[in-house]
């Protein structure tokens, strides 16, 4: 937003000089948005329904929204960054385990820890929630706050995906990239509004996303200040503070941004009420589901996946005029290129590792 | 900052232009930042003491901070407004039980309404926390979010201080407004971190402070969302859902915010763990606490009082190196003026009403 922000103060001085504005090329050649803002997005309904849309809000007119009140909040897990063959965050706790067996030799005849050393994802889900708690606790919990970020940051760097080899913050969306910047320049704030942790994903937003740290909300464990001489920390509590899902994405959205959002964008029923929040209202608003429907290039699922539903928000699209994103049809590529990455400063992904994932053998399959 | 922003793009561009740097004066003398951006503040250590932290963290050299990092935390109670003769949400509270008293006609043989009615303050501080929980529980609580934040915005139009007869939103201090207009002129990122309610906060720190509602962090009531028909809401319970304050402080910086405050601002132990949190680590770093030691031209207090304690934080300040802002010598002036605030779309204050306060008869007596 700043670059926008000065490069539209640099603009509007322009303009006011007047008899001077034949050396207006000369800045603007350099400052230039370029010509097509969202160039992974298919001509089309879609495309032309966010263009048309962001257009009306951020010009002179009946639709005209101050920059203060253009809100803009992401779901992450599906629609920022995929989600298959299962949460990244839940693939990156399986592997927090595997490294953290060595300390805890009870884990191998214990279960759910056994199962998840076996990488039994069947087995686990059989577990249920308490299961699933446990391997979240046991891996996001019991360490200072800064500490989690360092290794989060540490396994993104070194893990990779079963399936297509990337980094995992490789496997970001490439027209959501475009999309976040294109709001951004029309001043925009742009947030986070995702059931992952927030820590997590704090790890990579700003380098991947451009979206930083005080922009990033999501689900929370329990912080607990602690001062040992004079050294200060925030411990991790093994409570679960905050679950930023479903009816709690507009509550955290109203504790912590406190306007309602302009435009929303997500994938499942775990988004429907952040939708309902962003769209029921006077005046404009936008609201975007990614919908998977790319066997070819991502995944294809629909009402009933491993990560979850997409079901009610499905069918209160059409009557709250809410744009179902058809990935396979309304984007032409999904993910950045690695040459793109690498220059962003993020390492380029390496090939896939012959034998699948060196840490995890996943037993659902690709629908 | 947009502005700033904005300004600072302008410069850079004009800078560039080289030849044409004759044309600069013509945008400069309409933009130009005040030679004086602290004229409220007393020449003296403190006030050299901000400035020099701020250009040494401003300009490239050692202990420069990147724009992303410049965070600066601002407790509001005796911080950023008056907190006497009691905390004013606490006085807005009072004034609500007033206003809701004909819908709860028990109220008038009931504690603590009895003693809120009689506007008897000892009675009910007697009551301990659970009288005043009840009290901040039957006003803050049971309507919805939005509808909360219109009844303290009203309250704020037509209620007076006791004894100054301003607004309350007239008694914030000028020293501290400057101080927020400097450090965002030079782009740091200013947030509230107060035990005040957020959405409480929120009703008057956009147009008194210029501080947006998504960097207002506060205390917070549960939100509930529902939806009636197409109508969503937050509805507000009666759950204190977190208390930012004391080591709640640096928690919510670290679950909301996500870094580290480059600058904090506090005035009683309630800001100590906050001011921990921003000066004990490596690399820059400033904290301040107001003190209150003008009797003729605010109120003087210290060590203990109504509001709470000013007693480990003033203990630590020396050996942390905080800076100890003596109200009577380091502030040339306590509110803005009238004029000033009504030119900002605050109304100006009416004289005091005559017998004091129309709702409240404190029995404390100032210090």
């Amino acid at each position: 937003m700043t670059r926008a922000t000065a490069d539209r103060g640099r603009r509007r001085f322009l303009s006011g000089l007047g008899a001077l504005a034949f050396i207006a090329a000369v800045p603007m050649a350099a400052g230039a948005r370029p010509a097509d803002p969202l160039p992974s997005w298919t001509a089309g309904a879609t495309r032309t329904a966010i263009v048309d849309f962001v257009q009306r809000t951020t010009s002179k007119g009946d639709a005209f929204v101050p920059v203060a009140e253009r809100i803009a909040t992401f779901d992450n897990d599906g629609t920022l960054w995929a989600e298959q063959p299962l949460y990244f965050q839940f693939l990156f706790a399986l592997d927090r385990i595997r490294a953290l067996a060595p300390q805890h030799p009870e884990w191998k005849d214990q279960e759910p820890y056994k199962s998840a050393l076996a990488g039994d994802v069947k087995a686990l889900a059989l577990g249920g929630e308490k299961a699933l708690g446990e391997i979240v606790m046991a891996t996001h919990a019991g360490m200072t706050n800064d500490e989690f970020r360092a290794t989060v940051k540490q396994w993104l760097a070194q893990a990779r995906h079963p399936t297509t080899g990337r980094r995992y913050d490789e496997m970001v969306y490439q027209p959501m990239l475009e999309l976040l910047a294109y709001l951004r320049a029309n001043d925009f704030k742009t947030f986070i509004v995702s059931g992952g942790d927030t820590e997590f994903m704090r790890a990579f937003a700003e380098h991947v996303y451009g979206i930083p740290p005080e922009q990033v909300i999501g689900s929370r464990m329990k912080l607990e200040y602690r001062l040992t001489g004079d050294t200060p920390a925030l411990d991790r509590k093994p409570v679960m503070e905050f679950m930023d899902d479903g009816p709690g994405k507009p509550a955290a959205i109203g504790a912590i941004i406190g306007r309602r959002p302009l435009f929303a964008a997500g994938n499942s029923d775990g988004d429907l009420q952040m939708l309902q929040w962003t769209t029921l209202r006077p005046g404009p608003s936008m609201a975007i589901i990614v919908h998977h429907s790319d066997r070819a290039r991502e995944w294809a699922y629909d009402r009933q996946s491993a990560v979850g539903r997409l079901d009610k928000a499905l069918d209160e699209a059409p009557r709250r005029g809410w744009i179902v994103v058809d990935m396979a049809k309304d984007w032409k590529r999904i993910y950045p290129d690695a040459a793109a990455s690498a220059a962003n400063g993020a390492q380029p992904a390496p090939p896939p590792v012959a034998g699948g994932s060196p840490t995890l053998s996943i037993s659902r399959s690709r629908k």
